[in-house]
């Protein structure tokens, strides 16, 4: 799927997604993949008890809440999120974002509802 | 070692580095480290024959040289070196990079020899 001789671009990549919170696949290494997916406003609580997840910010500022706190990150930054750690993404405006995790992580962990989108969707 | 509610500033940890091909670690997801390193000129020709290795270019335009070809990263993009793929990474200017890889991975692969940076060093 990945295409072994060319730079991804994260901003060709993301100009091709109109919807919310629909990541898409972009790459593969090894049994991981990058997503990007552009995100406003709130999401739901869940945790991925399996696996760490990793944000990168490419525009905006996310907000991920925890049950006793918040972090902030912003474009040039990373955030690793532990397995099992309940949180909640948030965007007052509208994100960019990159993630990085193992292939067939849902977006809802085991939280599930309408707010789960397809995996495995490339962009 | 990840600090888990703070998020991680790529530039920030990237002033801290003064030497060329030190890749330094600033995050750990699972079992994968990112680590940020600063590169100018040639490196040596090898290999990861057990892993991808992904590239993401914060600053300055990287070539990936192949054996029969080559690949052109910028900032704002991302490549995945597919396991097993000789390659010799080049930098005419100075860039700034964030690998991605499994914690272990050495940089010169098995080739070994005086360009092999120390691993899991963190910044």
């Amino acid at each position: 799927m990945t295409n072994t001789r060319q730079a991804i671009n994260f901003s060709e990549k993301l100009a091709k997604i109109t919807d919310l919170w629909q990541p898409r696949v972009i790459a593969e290494m090894n049994d991981y993949q990058f997503k990007v997916v552009r995100i406003e406003g709130d999401f739901i609580w869940h945790d991925h008890v399996d696996t760490d997840e990793t944000f990168i910010v490419l525009r905006g500022q996310l907000r991920i809440d925890f049950r006793d706190g918040a972090v902030s990150i912003g474009p040039g930054e990373m955030f690793v999120l532990p397995k099992g750690v309940e949180h909640k993404p948030f965007a007052e405006k509208e994100v960019y974002l990159l993630l990085i995790e193992p292939r067939g992580v849902l977006n809802t962990g085991h939280a599930g509802g309408d707010r789960t989108a397809q995996n495995d969707i490339w962009v």
